[in-house]
This record gives structure tokens, sequence and C-alpha cells, in this order.
């Protein structure tokens, strides 16, 4: 800690502020679209249904996405807490998916519609649970003692490109739910650009937008975290000892 | 050319050829579901519409695909000729898209329905749009020989990035096109699980397994297509001799 903190790369804070931005908004023109197109959210009411959108937004693109970023954003600070915070977020995100999931359950319950029958909520609930298994996979490798060094090492790329896989799927069932949201409820004005249909279609190309943005940060190879000068001696001393691996074995 | 073929990593071919295999059978499943539930396809008769997913999946989902596997299934070939095959492939990608596009404006007019207001249309036009433009300014850097060896390196990471992200929409383009096919043609029965809705959400399913299949192939470090001997040796030329740039500034 002696010095001054060292710099983020020149870019990355703007590509951060922009997906915060885009975050942002991403909620509040799902609570636009909920509250002036279709009579707001409530639990107990025949509004428990907009709980859905809402929660599912929120948790499973805004805060997956966030998590996704945490190694980018806070790039200097120790790996312990960093990772913490990054499978925090992705708790957080699950449990409020959880509320959005029992949301749809118990309002096609009340009005009689059937379950998991279309593409989006085929999609969608495949998201969430290979979002969940993901996560106690990532705090059975990542953040419990038990596996080893190497382990971890083969398992880290798998757990990164999942992760991304699982936020893009995520998405993609964010659009084919307003596409479905759309052709139930204004099936007949929706051709005719009525405002609801070109919000809720505004919606779907900033979900696309922030997917982008947050892709971008976290697959470019120049802003990925550079280990700490202290982590890199204590991988090197680790690998020495337990194992002496091949070197560059998917270590960092 | 001395001592045999370099071999290919483990793992690789066998994800490759489930590649083929998935993207062989969407294009089967494409073809039993218009085939059998919606008349098959003519080009001048009311079922030019089915044209459109035809094409579709065939141009920006299996070729898109296969065009992105070609430097890893080509890894040992000449870099020319890899790169001309990528070109290629893309570029018949966007001819059937392009078929397929016509397909549903003039549909559309014979029938009197409005174009372009839903989030399928928007989300299909703009990857295609992006995906003419992608292609036109991979050919401009990387086919003729203008741009320079420095700026062909720092636009090759973008390159690649919005290649598979305009993949990805792409994908998410079709299964957005598949739930608004179902809910104009079956919405009463989509929800009895009737055949063709489950055909066509298994349609989805395989779509985005064959993103996921194309995708860890692509974005596995350990498969990249190494530089061959003699592309290292004159790339170390070129670069000392034209700019003496620092080290790995994403040349390769």
């Amino acid at each position: 800690m002696d010095g001054p903190p060292p710099a983020s790369p020149a870019g990355l804070s703007a590509f951060v502020a922009v997906s915060q931005l885009l975050g942002l908004t991403l909620l509040a023109t799902t609570g636009a679209w909920l509250g002036r197109y279709r009579g707001g959210v409530a639990w107990h009411s025949p509004l428990q249904f907009n709980a859905h959108p809402l929660c599912m937004v929120l948790g499973m693109v805004f805060l997956q996405g966030d998590a996704l970023l945490v190694y980018r954003v806070f790039r200097h600070e120790a790996k312990r807490s960093t990772k913490a915070l990054h499978a925090l977020l992705h708790g957080l995100a699950l449990l409020i998916a959880l509320v959005g999931i029992i949301a749809v359950f118990k309002s096609h319950r009340a009005k009689g519609t059937p379950d998991m029958y279309s593409l989006h909520s085929w999609c969608g609930m495949a998201a969430f649970v290979l979002y969940l298994l993901q996560w106690l996979l990532g705090c059975g490798f990542f953040l419990f003692p038990g596996a080893s060094f190497s382990l971890r090492g083969r398992y880290k790329p798998q757990h990164i490109f999942f992760g991304i896989a699982l936020f893009i799927l995520s998405i993609a069932s964010c659009l084919l739910g307003i596409t479905e949201m759309l052709l139930f409820k204004i099936s007949d004005s929706y051709s005719h650009f009525v405002p609801e249909g070109v919000l809720a279609n505004t919606l779907g190309v900033m979900l696309v937008a922030f997917g982008l943005v947050v892709g971008y940060v976290v697959t470019r190879e120049e802003w990925k975290r550079p280990p700490l000068a202290e982590e890199l001696a204590l991988s090197m001393d680790f690998k020495t000892l337990t194992e002496g691996e091949s070197p560059g074995g998917g270590s960092q």
C-alpha cells in the first residue's frame, strides 16, 4: 500500500460507467413499462405476475452482470475480498430471481395457466438452474479450502466460460419473455408501433447493449485483473511445493 | 511439410464433430417443422414466408458458426487459404440470409402485414446489417493489402469479439422468431404441449446448444490456432522492420 494506488487501464472506467448507466436505465425502463402500461407490481393481487420481469431483469441481468464485472472494477483489491463480493452478488441475484420465478408460478396457478410450455420458460428455467449449479460449484471450488491448486486451475476456465454463457442465456430469456408478454397483451396493436411495443422493444435492445458492454469488459485481454505481487509469489511457491506442474497450466 | 502432419489438440475434433452433428440436426429439425406442420417451402406461393426461418438458420447460424470454426479446424493450413475460406463462408451465409430477409418482406407485402415492428425484427435486422458491416471491415482489413501490420493487430481483437457477439445475437434472433411464429400460429394449443410446440422449442434448445459448442471451441485458449513457423518468422521481421512496437501488442 505504499505510493499512489495503481491506475486502471484507459477506457475501462468509461466502459464500466456506461454499463452501470445502461443497467440502471434497464431497471427504470422495466419499471416504466410495468407501471405505465401493466398496472404496476403488487404481490397479493392479479399484478403478482409483474414481479416476474422486474425480478428477472434485476437479478439475472443487472446483478449477474455486475458480479461478472467485480474482478475488473476492484482489480487492485485483495483477491479474497473480490471473490467474496463476486459470490455475494451472484447469491443475491439468485435470491431475487427465485422470487421472480415464484411470482410467475403463483400467478399461473391463480389464473389456471399451464407452466413451462414455452421456449421462454425452457430457456429461462435452464438459465436459472444452471446458474444455481454454477454458483454452488464456484463456492465449492474457490471459496472453501477443499479444492487443490491444480484442480482450481483446471476448473477456472470452465467457470469463466459457463459464467459468461449463462449471463448471455439469461439475457436471451428476457428477450423471449418480452416478446411473449407483448404477443399475449397487445397482439392486436403491436404491429401498429404503439408506444408500449416500442418501449418494450427498446428495453430488449438495451438488454442486448448491456450484455455487449459487460461482455466486452470481461473478455478484453488487456483489462484482465493482474495478480498482485504477493499472490504471484504465493502461487509460485505453492505450485513448486505441491506438484511442479508444467508451466502456464491455466492458473491465472 | 516434412514428417507426419501435426496432431490436433485432444478433444477439439470431438467438439467439432458434435458441432457439425448439432448443426445438421438443426437444419433437419427446421425442415421437419416447416414440412410437417407449416406446409413446406415454396417461393411463389403463400408458403414463401417459410423460406425465412430455413434461410436464417442455414445462413446466420450454421454457416456463420462454421465460418468461426475454420481457424480451429484448419489449424495447420496456410493462413492465407484459411482466411479466404473464413471470408467465403461468411459471404455465403450473408447471401443466404439476404434471400431469407427478402422472403419475409415479400410475404409481408403479399399479406399486407407491417414490417419491422417486433423485437425479433429489430434484433434480427441489427444482426444482419452489423454482420454485413463486420464482413466488409474484415475483408478491408485482412484480405486486401492496404491495412498496415499494426492496424490489423489492433483491429483483430475487435473483429473476434464482435464476430462472436453477432453470432450470439443471430441465435437470439432465431429464438425470438421461433417464439413469434408459435404464438402467431398455434397460440391456442401451444400451452397444451402439442407436438409442433415441443418440436419448435427443441429446435430453440438445439440452437442454444450449437452456440455453446461453437463458442466453447473458438474461445478455448489451448485450441487457438498456433502461428506456423514461417508466419512467426515473417511477422517478427515485419514488425521489427516497420515500427519496433511494444511486444505482445495483440498480433497473434
